[in-house]
């Protein structure tokens, strides 16, 4: 499975129409234990993007496995 | 392929010495052009990374596939 595909899943057999979106995967990996700033940073990442786009739809999501974390973003525009 | 494999690449046979660094993936997938404040925008997110990170160094790609642009940046963190 190719990046592109992982991001945005597989296409469907029917047409795949295009819409604007965004996804933005923040993902870390940690030898230690988890930072302390992660959150804030998040959030403020969060702010710049609702500061340069429209947003009509977000989604979110975070899992981990073993010693990464990853936060998932998807973001439909206007 | 899992997103993680995806992410930070297929774990050697030898053992992986897990280090601390951030991988921020931001796709894009545009209906029509591109979005003139796109660039302007990761900009921003960057310097909210390097405000809330101490870089040791950092590795940044893009690419595109069709109507998705992807900028990658690997971040390893002091």
């Amino acid at each position: 499975m190719s990046l592109f595909e992982s991001l945005f899943g597989k296409k469907s057999s029917t047409a795949h129409v295009a819409r604007d979106r965004l996804k933005l995967v923040l993902a870390h990996e940690r030898a230690s234990n988890a930072l302390p700033y992660m959150e804030q940073m998040k959030e403020e990442i969060m702010e710049v993007i609702k500061k340069y786009t429209q947003v009509k739809d977000i989604h979110i999501s975070s899992r981990n496995n073993q010693n990464i974390d990853v936060l998932e973003m998807e973001i439909i525009l206007k």
